[in-house]
């Protein structure tokens, strides 16, 4: 360490004096030192955005699995891929990276050939030629594409629904730009701490959401399939939810992040009517299609005049989005039907799914039967936490789910997330005795899992 | 095309009838039709920031340039690489490409790998060492990295001082979180219309500086080496407005993506003193460093308690970074003095530079030399445009530079950007006989760009 100068090393050690010396000390020549290194050392404030938010749900469930005595854990808590994209995706990617022009700066709208290998892929389920100029546009990941929504047309006071559960960076995105979040619960199947029920089993009331709906309701989100309870969202559900945004002029914003994972009929909202059609943006991610997380490429698809300002918010946020990638993404989708890869992806994640969730049949645990997409929603009332088992602070205040959660990585090993995290505090006890586990990992991982999740038994009443 | 309905068919050509009769028509059922229409069909308003633009210069000069009769036109415009990275950057990407967690989340800070490369090749320049955990966050290129540190400090009404001319994404970065920019001019040599000059000779007023500092400036943006100007800002320079800084408790950011393109000693800001270091941001990135503006992989360093904020803002705007990129970025640091790498990029690009700039010896038109980076800004105020040359109404009212830019682009073949996109309009005036030049380019391409340049010699007086 460079030595660093006294008036900087005292900063912090004098700050408290400010609070307790509100009357002046007897000391005033310290008083006047004081001032001077307040005044040179005073603490920057940072923004209302950023400051002082609990700690978030991954870095409690990726501290605790780093410090559990049963290494290595078997993390099923985050949803990447424990598996690589396949071979012609990776291949392509490769061969982008020794293109000049595919290291630089791409459009900031996308590249044209991601753009146009995206209108190719979805004109036949939206049943018309979709324009890729005009209809596309390229984001650095979904999570920014939805931020770049929000920042489009969300002004300060602006209103936007969400239903609970829900994907937490929805929350900072909508706050980003100054709206306000109108919550509206997913009602869970009241049986479900007793049986095995399905995603399709929580539903939604709809005077509920109507009564949600303002005059300053701009945007609501849509997610299907849905994480973490992977309940894909019915044509009915979709058409009474979009005649409310006709009837209020409210922009749909659809995360359809899992849309090549559905093991029921899926429907695209966009796809209902035109007239929903020109309200609904619809949002997709090139990490989950193609098992790669981090690869940052997603996109919209949307009506020329809504995503003309999507695209120019992403812009102002991140110019452009990576080039290389953007171009394996587009050779993912130019060669996923010759490849067989969209009907492959659903098989074998259906198969994991459905293999994983056995371990809950033979533990008698409820489990919700997911309609798409990788996550697992399992009820674990029946679980008896032993009443004086330690939890460290910022475990023992949180709900129920938290202490699960904790205890499981403790003495079991697998890493799950508690779902309350996707909760407001007001509905969190909804969530409560549920934990989301993800089955996007390789299945000698699966079976290592379920091996693990035997010892869960002499806990279980 | 899928048929569309009526309704939505109708929705546009009703639209003006609206503010036609503002008095009722007579006829009351057609009335009461075009009001369930726009009850349906109302028009959805974007969020101001993203409303109603002018076109900015980057779209100006790529859609003349690919509409001249000038094909192909050299395109030294926008700051891209004309080359890739060295192979063994290229490698590195590609081996992490192979590897499954590579191609997944990195932690929202950045990879451990990057953090480490990054704080080891920076550690010797701040003369100690630097905490890859604590003092160093991964951002999705420079440019998000810039809009998270503005995220995590800026408050609406909070002041931020730039200098003009600007890299112009910092205005929308700022204006994001409701901060509010003064400007404060750089001003060129007298003599730059004359004779050649050196970017040095760009001065701060340091009384019209100080100025400009209220009790609201938050912070202060830096840029050196500086785009478009060429300029490393002095030691002294520096000095000076570090110690307006800690005098007001100003943050400093200090964008050196140029960091590793200088001709002349460079000075980072953050190592003067320990009172400095405390307020200041530094932003690199791998883009700039490594020829792969498309990579997007940035980085701040700073002190602890502003890197903790800045990380914060990124992960509620892009979550994480992509990886394997990463990885490749973090071999680059890790082999790049081995590869004897940060010397050759520098010898390479000032050849590039002063090969290319012999053009405006022979055409007798001044150049302001610069001192680090890869643009030169060249003074055409001796270029006459044909008093009759037509320009397109998206050019011709702005200043001369924009229609200078269109006129090479058109009679010549070389696409250069009109700095005026830099200014204020009040200070335009300053820009408005300049061009900048981008010479990251293949030398066969300078030398072609050289060559097409001496048609300009009939219209130079």
């Amino acid at each position: 360490m460079r030595p660093r100068t006294a008036v900087c090393l005292l900063v912090r050690p004098w700050q408290h004096l400010i609070h307790k010396y509100s009357t002046p000390p007897s000391d005033f020549g310290a008083r006047r030192n004081l001032h001077r290194i307040m005044e040179k050392g005073a603490k920057i404030q940072p923004a209302k955005r950023v400051a002082g938010k609990r700690q978030d749900v991954w870095t409690i469930v990726n501290e605790a699995a780093a410090a559990s005595p049963k290494q290595p854990i078997v993390n099923m808590g985050q949803g990447f891929f424990g598996y690589n994209p396949p071979p012609f995706i990776i291949n392509a990617a490769k061969q982008a990276l020794d293109k000049v022009d595919c290291n630089q700066y791409s459009p900031t709208k996308g590249r044209p050939r991601l753009k146009k290998a995206i209108a190719d892929a979805y004109s036949p389920l939206w049943g018309r030629k979709l324009n890729p100029d005009t209809e596309v546009t390229i984001t650095t990941g979904a999570n920014e594409g939805m931020l770049s929504a929000f920042m489009g047309f969300i002004e300060e006071g602006d209103e936007v629904i969400i239903f609970e559960p829900f994907f937490d960076q929805y929350i900072s995105n909508i706050e980003m730009p100054g709206g306000k979040i109108v919550y509206v619960p997913l009602h869970p199947p009241p049986q479900g701490a007793t049986e095995n029920t399905s995603a399709a089993e929580w539903t939604i009331d709809f005077e509920e959401l109507e009564r949600a709906i303002t005059n300053r309701t701009k945007m609501i989100v849509i997610n299907t399939p849905h994480n973490p309870i992977g309940k894909v969202f019915s044509r009915d559900e979709l058409l009474n939810i979009a005649n409310l945004c006709i009837k209020n002029n409210i922009i749909i914003l659809s995360d359809e992040v899992y849309d090549r994972l559905y093991y029921v009929p899926f429907t695209r909202v966009a796809t209902l009517s035109p007239e929903i059609e020109r309200l609904t943006l619809t949002v997709g991610s090139a990490g989950k299609n193609f098992y790669a997380t981090g690869w940052r490429v997603g996109w919209l698809i949307g009506p020329p005049d809504l995503i003309t300002y999507v695209a120019g918010a992403h812009t102002r946020i991140c110019y452009t989005t990576v080039s290389p990638l953007q171009e394996a993404a587009a050779v993912g989708f130019e060669q996923a039907d010759a490849e067989n890869f969209w009907e492959t992806t659903k098989t074998e994640m259906k198969g994991k799914m459905d293999s994983f969730n056995e371990i809950w049949k033979e533990l008698d645990l409820p489990f919700s039967d997911p309609e798409g997409g990788y996550f697992v929603l399992v009820n674990m009332k029946k679980v008896k936490i032993p009443a004086d088992y330690p939890f460290p602070d910022h475990v023992k205040d949180r709900p129920r789910d938290f202490k699960l959660s904790w205890f499981l990585i403790q003495e079991v090993g697998v890493a799950a997330i508690p779902p309350t995290e996707f909760y407001t505090d007001a509905n969190a006890h909804i969530g409560e005795d549920w934990l989301r586990f993800a089955v996007c990992k390789e299945d000698d991982v699966l079976e290592q899992a379920k091996e693990r999740l035997r010892d869960l038994k002499e806990y279980i009443e």
